[in-house]
C-alpha cells in the first residue's frame, strides 16, 4: 500500500510518500508544493497542478490530510481553509480514500504522545524512515501524516478482515 | 463578452451567467452547485465537478468570485474557504482572468449603495436582467456579482483603451 501524506498551506504544502508492506514502512519520496504572488487564483491553480502532477507519479493508494487548525485569525483560516480545499480536492479527483487527521492525532501515532514539538516528530520520522533526506519541516509534517494515516487504515483494515473471518 | 459570477458556499454555491455587449447586459443562465454529506473530499470534488461542467458547457471570457466574509466562526470560514478555494480553481484552470469582490462592493455596483439587503439586490437583478427566473438566493447573489464584474471589467477595459489613445 502506497501512502500520500498532505500538510496543507497556501504558500508551503508539504507532502510525503510511504510504502507499507505489513508492518514495515519505507520512503518514497517527499517534498513541498510552493505558491507565491497576488494573484490567489493563479496560487491556487499552481498548488493544483503540483499536487496533481505528484499524485499521477507516484500513484499512491490512499492519502491522509491534516486537519486544519482554527486559529483566532479569520484571515489565516480562510487562505488555509483554500488551499486545504486544493488539498482534499487533487487525491479525491484521483479516486483516493482519504482520511483526516487532527495535529494531536499524528504526533500522538508518531512519537506516543499528543503534545510533542515539531523537532520530536521529525526525529521519529527519521528512526521510521531511516536514510530519509527530507526536504524541510513542511514534509516532515506530511511525512508523519502518512505514517499517522498508515497506522489507521491498516486498523481499519485489520477489523475488516477479523470481521469477514467471524462470518460477520 | 460573457461574464461568470460565483457566490462560494460549501453546501449551497451560487452561479449565474450573463452576456455583456457595450453597455446591455443580459441573462444566459443561472443555478447553484449543492453538496450534501459526511465526506468533505466528496463534497469538495463534487462542487469540482458540477461547476467545471457549467464552465465547460457555457464557456465565460471571465468570471467574478465573492470575496467571503471572515466571521468569528472559525470551523464555518474554514468550510466556506475550501469551498471558495474550489470557486476559485475552476475558471483559473479554464485560463479566465477572475476578480474578487467584497460583499458591499457588489451590492453598490447592482443597487448603489453598500448596505442594501438581499431583497433589493434580487430585486435589483430582476430589473436588470427582464424575465429572468432566478434558482433561489445565492444565485441572484452570483449574477448581482456578474453585474459587478462586468462593470468592473469594462471600466478596466475603457482605461486600457483611453492609456493606448493617448499613446502611453
Amino acid at each position: 500500500m502506497r501512502v500520500l501524506g498532505i500538510d496543507p498551506g497556501l504558500r508551503n504544502l508539504g507532502w510525503g510518500v510511504i510504502d507499507v508492506v505489513g508492518v514495515k514502512i519505507s520512503h518514497v519520496a517527499n517534498g513541498v508544493c510552493r505558491s507565491d504572488g497576488d494573484d490567489l487564483s493563479e496560487r491556487l491553480l499552481s498548488l493544483f497542478n503540483q499536487l496533481s502532477e505528484i499524485v499521477t507519479r507516484l500513484a499512491p493508494d490512499t492519502a491522509g490530510v491534516e486537519q486544519t487548525f482554527v486559529n483566532k485569525d479569520g484571515a489565516g483560516t480562510l487562505k488555509l481553509g483554500q488551499a486545504r480545499g486544493i488539498a482534499m480536492l487533487v487525491p479525491a479527483r484521483a479516486g483516493l480514500s482519504i482520511g483526516e487527521y487532527a495535529p494531536n492525532t499524528v504526533k500522538k501515532s508518531v512519537v506516543g504522545v499528543g503534545h510533542a514539538d515539531k523537532k520530536q516528530v521529525e526525529h521519529m520520522v527519521r528512526l521510521q524512515l531511516p536514510g530519509v533526506e527530507i526536504h524541510g519541516p513542511d514534509a516532515a509534517d506530511a511525512l508523519a501524516i502518512a505514517i499517522c494515516h498508515s497506522h489507521h487504515a491498516q486498523s481499519a483494515g485489520r477489523l475488516q478482515a477479523a470481521m469477514a473471518k467471524a462470518g460477520a
